[in-house]
């Protein structure tokens, strides 16, 4: 198995642990560990779920402890992606007891943030019960965008935006100088190619932003039943994508209405940590 | 007003800063305000709030826009830990439109994620009703460590630990080579100075702790009652940190009976975004 | 005038030019300026232009003063985009002379490199006459894509890729396991609204991508007729990318046959650097 | 084989490769290899060169693949600085095929961009024929020094200043406030030891910067036969550097006279890239 | 053998060495052993050592030349923190000449830094006759403060403060707006926990603080005699730290009167090094 | 006056300061200030010298202050360079004085530092009496390079080698696979231009570096006689660097025999600290 089995790309990875690892250590180490645990002793824990869930996160798990001492052992029972229950044992690490305390936080840390993003993905995905799909934004976790999107792809969603090189989305702050139609021809001028999107709020943009050669739409804040009026102005022709504080309780509604796309960016803002711990023998 | 009107230090925001642009940014550019917005295109946003809650985060804003494009000009009106009502505003940004549409969801990111770690910490505080003081723990995002410490502190919590380089903690886990009592030993001797904490799971293990020369106890996973004889046993001669699991619903059967600190993970971890905005006029 | 005149983005711009200058400056310093000019001493320098072109790279070269030193001024007559002929000045730099003489050689560098970059995709652009775009590709050189790619817009040409996280690429390499319509699938499944093309050799791979669902055609090494072939065989339905080393000897018989794109590596990866030099008055 | 096998520092090496992959990867991965290439295939390709030239940048391509997956296997069958034909094998590398064509790219770049320069200079040492040397100037390309330098070596060619802390040259814009002779003087007694060399236009320069003590004479353009002037006016006593725009048509004229050295930034900033491919089984 | 025998943290080891190596290696490499030194030469190294002291530093030098090249081994016969005597062996380092001559003088310069700090250290230990504990202070070198704390630490003392994060020390400076009791109560209002240090300089400051609460008093630029009335006027209700330029020649009188700390700068900024050497067979 | 007036390059002194404050500010800021200094108070200290010496490190020391707060102001009446008696006043940093607190031993350790190494040069020199010059090594302290070598030149001293890519110096060690002369003529081969200095611990040796074509003659651990005979020996054709534990006690008798140049490692790793301090008005 190689470092490509893990989604998240390698060097956002690298960075991110080194940077976790530098923060949570400091300049003297673990205070704690070094006073009161023999150098020679090793020890082994098992990484286990007191929730039900997705589990991902597991590169930077790994990576932690890497970092910190190469001799450590890690060994994953189950991939992210896969869903996890109560109680099931995900995988162990093993080695020199000092090195495994010292990163058990921060790998714990990594690990529990990105699971808890990919298990609110998934209830989502569950919710719309693949008659739309989920969609993250860019309401990340400034510097952990690559694990999060990751995280997501591991709970069933799907990524929007990278970043702001990646796609036009046009609003109506954007429109202080030109209309709609300008600025889609613009974008096309200047980045072809590109997907070009519209954030509308009624359905008179909508089909405004259809006549200007809108590659999607994306409804913003309407209703379920707006939205399907929506969809059924736009004939198909193209993708609609939803946003707008869309929670478990209505995504369901928006999914019966079969959007291309609801983009939720409370699964990476609001996942909180989903229950993980390391358990030692 | 000086840079250290702000409590994170001023390096950690700024490095945190650069990173969460590079990321949103691009190799490209923001393409939609590239490809729309006029050069000499000005505006003014108001930073608003839609809902209750404790204003954290100002600096990592501001610094934002600062790296973007330094004629960007950034006013608040409230400072980091003040009480904010929804509907209230917070500040202006003003200036080139590119550069500020380019800044906003990096700006808001870290906006929101301070400002929901200050707001929930303060509920807890505020349940709290003074009887106890609410600390944070290692919990927190990786990379961020600085700003969700500063965010604490502003919705009235105290820190706990910096790093693992600030006190000593010691666990079960850590006594696999000798007892309570010689583990303290050891780390008084390595780390004079530092404080040495101890978990303990039981009556028991409060009451060898303390003879052992603990100083400060760490209750973990008892319940109120259990607490409070806990408490009892150590007639004040040291103090108790509460945690576990410490949710808003207990925060104040435990506060009833009047442990020195209560500290909660979920504060950090757990906080999700506070729904703040950048209105444009 | 703000920082976002100026296109590639700023965070890009301050990493490359620090980068260039550690690398440049030494650990010592500018041995002969700190030897033999005084520490009072001013000058001002011309940009000027012994080439034919097209101006890019300025915002590069105004970052290396500032980093130098904050007191010295860089004012720009011309802006990236222009075309600008032999003899022409371009702008002035003025300031201490010991920062200028430092600076100097960083600053061409990365102007001369950009205008190159410019001034080449600008030959290509006008070789196609509007009859086609000229895109860039992922030929760049390590570490300078912000600015290269910002240089081939300035040069009246279109960016392809960002990196490899921006859209989707299959090439033969890529079909060892599905066929080209599975390949599709999985990546419109994994990675949906993403631009989705298929690289063909063939007049049959042509009409099989078509008939797969691609979002767009990459025909490879190509004659111009058998692009035309293509097109026609696509009868409009989705775009075509002409790539394959066109040169601009060629450039003129593939536009011809108007493709929507031909993409040329060589803009970024052989444009060497446009003759420009800074005079001192 | 160790590391030092290859020409250019190390941890050059592995901060440009780091910049390189960040860049090209990106934050969510290769779109294309994870959506179609099965985790457990693994390939074979051979790099190849379709022109003559010499090779150089091995160490940068082994690099790449090593940082993103240290399963790969990259074997060369031909070391930096052999010359190579048009249709040679280079080189293999094995493993993850995911990783293989994700590192693909910025392997060839960095090995393209290296041999191309090896090439370039190679071309100038041979029609210079052994009777004066080739170097290269601090015209290369920002971040990417150490790794030109050493292609310039691989290439036959020596390395002038690596930067401005290494040696003084003075010029006539250094000569605001002394002349010559205390320019020199000053130089000695600030850096002693350090070499000094002498930009001159004019014969009488020539003899001045002599007399004046310099250790090295750079004549800039000036013609071979005034150059060959300079060379009998000099008498031997130090060496002679020519520069200014020499070309492949010109070197041979300029070798003739037997210059010591020939400095060419063409070396480094208009190679361009050697035309070599990773060829799959 | 772990890299967790080795006290400093393993990230802050890594960042220094290669920034250490960055700045010996340069942009062009070791350019004597690359000119004299086959590919193929191996050698063998034995660290010595010239004089007597206390080993420190190991994992750094080792460090060193794991990143310069992984083929090169370091074996240590003494560990961090033993007493060697002049002409000790205490390792060898073996593998490729070049790497080894490369990195000899960056591996040595960590070592004997390290080691004189220890060494050093270990003098002031050894003269305090286990009467009082020797403390080091915020006087590092910037950038090698988790070395050198570590230093200290193989020397027998102890760490004072690893950062301004780290507890509180308030000295006269600090009281412009308030009194030591007010301030104190500031510092435990915001940062519980934390130990309160107050700096006296005379003994009506000693009972001040006292009474004002203050956890640890430190005691500065006082004779043996003053310190000895400060301990009795505290009557072991709090520990007592001393501080101003104790030298080895004054350390004795200082202990005699068993303060509980004596915190001493000059043992890692006045060290300088320990003579080690790499001796070739 | 610019940045240039200070020697050390800007983004050597930018990148070490930043390094320093991070480690010594830590997470959470200066918990003494931030908990007893009001907001808005301001202060003037005074850098003040309790030691007879040479100022050095005054760039570092305001790039401090200005990383922290660019609202605090710092000037300075003595210059890099100056001697400085105890007593003497060299400076003022006035502004808001949490800023100022945070940033004095930061600044401090800088400054006192690089005061102490132009110091203990400086000594150096006037102890060489105009008869040889001193030069530094590359016994410096990892990652402050750059800071230490423009304090030798404030000393009045000069720099030897900036690093390994700089010049050659061949040792006995390096003479495994061929003799002095062979190894003299590979170096020139391939670094030709830069100097070429050859160790000698014998007389012998030294006849042979002559013969053999060395630039340079250095002689280890010689005594002033013998060095004598080597300069007679070499009569004056190229120079003479003594080495080899040169102290301010032999440093006389080895400049009375005039050689060229004495370097003293000692210079840079023992210099200690000079006894600088900010007195607050």
């Amino acid at each position: 198995m190689t470092a490509f089995d893990f989604d998240p790309p390698v060097s956002s990875v690298r960075d991110i642990v080194a940077r976790a690892l530098a923060e949570d250590v400091g300049l003297l180490g673990d205070l704690t560990s070094l006073a009161v645990i023999p150098v020679d002793a090793n020890c082994r824990g098992r990484f286990v779920t007191r929730a039900d869930g997705v589990l991902a996160g597991t590169a930077a798990a790994t990576e932690t402890f890497r970092q910190l001492d190469p001799t450590v052992e890690v060994v994953w029972l189950v991939v992210d992606g896969a869903s996890i229950r109560a109680g099931d044992d995900l995988g162990t690490v093993s080695g020199p007891m000092r090195s495994i305390l010292t990163g058990e936080r921060t790998a714990l840390n990594l690990l529990r943030h990105c699971s808890a993003i990919a298990s609110l993905t998934n209830r989502f995905v569950l919710a719309a019960a693949g008659r739309t799909r989920i969609l993250d934004t860019r309401k990340t976790t400034p510097g952990l965008r690559a694990l999060e999107k990751a995280a997501v792809r591991a709970g069933g969603g799907s990524n929007h935006r990278e970043s702001l090189s990646d796609a036009v989305l046009i609003k109506d702050n954007h429109l202080v100088a030109c209309d709609l139609g300008e600025a889609i021809e613009r974008a096309r001028t200047r980045w072809p190619g590109r997907l070009v999107e519209c954030e509308c709020d009624t359905l008179d943009q909508v089909g405004a932003a259809r006549a200007a050669g809108a590659d999607r739409i994306l409804v913003d804040n309407m209703s379920p039943e707006a939205v399907k009026e929506a969809i059924q102005l736009l004939e198909g022709a193209i993708p609609v994508e939803v946003s707008g504080n869309v929670s478990l309780e209505t995504i369901g509604a928006y999914a019966a209405v079969e959007p291309d796309f609801v983009s939720v960016g409370a699964i990476t803002y609001s996942a909180g940590h989903l229950d993980l711990a390391l358990d030692f023998d």
